[in-house]
């Protein structure tokens, strides 16, 4: 289907819904005695209850269940600054896979502010009745602050999706690539072209993972990071000085040369497939931008490329978050997390990869689809595993 | 079934349910198809047409049917400042109710300000989403405020329940009982017992339906209000200049004396049956307070009492603001009304009242039960046949 049909039926299918979600009682409502026990005079006694030990908000309110989705519509899907109200259908539409695939509740909260001190401030303010906070779609780099102070003032889950969503089912990826190519995760060149926030998560976790440093390189609009860059912010100072052990200097013809992993969050059709060549044998190439991939999938069977994943769901291997979230919550909710640590996160992506059986993985294989009912299920035990660690 | 015994009732309920409310999608999610558009690649067109023209976030979005029930804990049913946590069952609940008599979508908010202008900027950060905003108990006198604010600042109905919602019901309740005794709402004496935000909410309303203000004598703790009392904040100020013609000093004995209607929203207990002795002939004793009213049912059926009118569920005539709110937000929610104006407070009491035939009416029925059906539907109506206006 092309990107317009998928538009119109989208458009169509909102026109008619008026709202994807809704909301449903848990108990019936019939007569005088539910009355007063959903309610008045009965709820009074769990009001008191409450109050006095708000710590069991987790065990009898919405609050044991319910994760916000929430975005100030500054950085949404590939829209760039659109505003809250078109970010209020994709976080709706978030809303609804929670459900999907975690029986998770989660409300969808769109911020008519985009200044980071007030949208710390309302986050926090309406934090009381959920257990789990999804920031999505905010624009890098006030994304990074809010997602630090929220963790450290909030004793509720917090992610940045776009960020550590992205970041887990890419190195979920790459494990099971690095075994269809038979490489080592300590001796590769990785190639990360973009430097926005879920770049930088990316890098993060990979290195956390124990991919090499020094032999990662970023790029930017501008070209290679590193310590020749001085017009960096602190967030791509920092990953500068930790990566491109090479000092390679240039652009993306430059970074590639030798690289064993190309990762793309960038922008379409940017990767040369005569760049390609220049990669070491078996290149893994992740070209993740939407909707068009950084190389068209046409042009990579054209070239070297033994590996291939996008963002795209008509493709092979589609890279997706919504293979992270869903269970990601749904282990910290059971368990009790006050916080997601960098040990879940590498735990989600061990487990996301570990479904797959060595007999199964070739290299149009190497990640589950988003209807595979077994990955929010093996990400929450994972989870709920660590938390008793 | 004792207090105790609902409490009890209760906390099992809520223990047993971890969260009373969840959310639901209203379309399939099964396959890539359904992903497409549901969320992206699809939802970007629908993010585009609705970040150029947010007005239809109404047609397209949660906007359509969403309500935020809202409270900062700080006046929780008569619990008083138990704080958000002590707020979040009740506010779970309230959202049931709107799901139940009105098919709206609530969610309940509990916010972690008691700040007034936090609390503003708070609400108007996320309303976004929603189509309606009902405040709930809001402690007296920022409940105005922060009412008046919303109301100028937003362009959705916003209105505070514990008020307005109380102040209809009542109305309704009055003009059906006018009719059981044969009096004129402009031709007889008012007490108010009470002075916070409903009593001030229910006077107003009393005047704008047609009682002449000079007959009405509201009192707070320390006795009548009137132009004698210098102790008064601005809003008890600015009712107490109208009312009290008869500069009546004193407390509620004083006060009661040839008084046709008394409405307590009060504390229990407070109205001696000597005291009922001293009113006007067929007396209407509408005794609010909650869980005992300001005179029990028992003592109120020894005096002359002719209509008896209270909160509780177990006794006739339950003067309770779920017939209001569902229905209200139902008709301001179709109509696409941007505020609940005066005149639609006016027509929903109307509409109450006019649900019990001339037949039916009598001093046990005046006002009907919460499971009527009819209600929500009767109210909708008349508020949407207003807006029209």
């Amino acid at each position: 289907m092309s990107k317009k049909s998928y538009g119109d039926k989208s458009l169509a299918l909102h026109r008619k819904l008026k709202g994807k979600l809704g909301i449903q009682s848990k108990t019936p409502i019939e007569n005088k005695e539910d009355l007063s026990a959903i309610y008045t005079p009965g709820v009074a006694e769990v009001s008191l209850v409450m109050s006095k030990n708000p710590k069991l908000a987790r065990e009898m309110s919405i609050k044991s269940n319910a994760v916000m989705v929430v975005s100030d519509g500054s950085a949404v899907l590939g829209l760039g600054n659109i505003g809250p109200y078109g970010a209020l259908p994709v976080m709706e539409g978030k809303a609804l896979l929670f459900k999907k695939f975690a029986d998770i509740d989660a409300y969808p909260i769109c911020l008519a502010t985009q200044d980071t001190e007030e949208i710390i401030q309302t986050i926090k303010n309406i934090s009381v009745g959920f257990g789990g906070i999804n920031l999505e779609d905010i624009s890098a780099p006030k994304c990074f602050e809010i997602e630090e102070r929220l963790k450290k003032e909030l004793d509720i889950p917090v992610i940045h999706d776009d960020q550590h969503g992205t970041a887990i089912v890419v190195l979920a990826s790459l494990i099971n690539a690095l075994k269809v190519v038979k490489k080592e995760k300590d001796n590769i060149k990785i190639v990360v072209n973009g430097a926005g926030s879920a770049a930088i998560a990316i890098t993060n976790l990979l290195m956390r993972y124990g991919a090499t440093p020094k032999n990662i390189i970023m790029l930017d609009s501008k070209g290679t990071l590193g310590k020749h860059r001085t017009d960096l912010n602190t967030y791509k100072q920092k990953i500068a000085n930790k990566t491109n052990g090479s000092k390679t200097v240039g652009g993306l013809e430059d970074a590639l040369k030798q690289a064993d992993v190309f990762i793309g969050v960038s922008v379409g059709n940017v990767l040369k497939t005569e760049w390609v060549d220049t990669m070491a044998e078996d290149p893994i190439v992740f070209a993740m931008a939407n909707p068009d991939p950084e190389i068209s999938l046409e042009l990579s069977r054209k070239t070297k490329i033994k590996v291939f994943g996008t963002g795209r769901s008509d493709y092979p291997n589609q890279i997706n978050n919504v293979l992270v979230f869903p269970g990601i919550f749904r282990g910290a909710l059971d368990s009790g997390a006050k916080q997601i640590t960098e040990e879940m996160k590498l735990v989600s992506a061990l487990a996301i990869a570990g479904l797959i059986s060595k007999k199964d993985l070739k290299p149009e294989y190497i990640i589950p689809n988003p209807f595979d009912k077994r990955v929010a299920q093996a990400v929450a035990k994972a989870v709920k595993k660590q938390v008793r660690k």
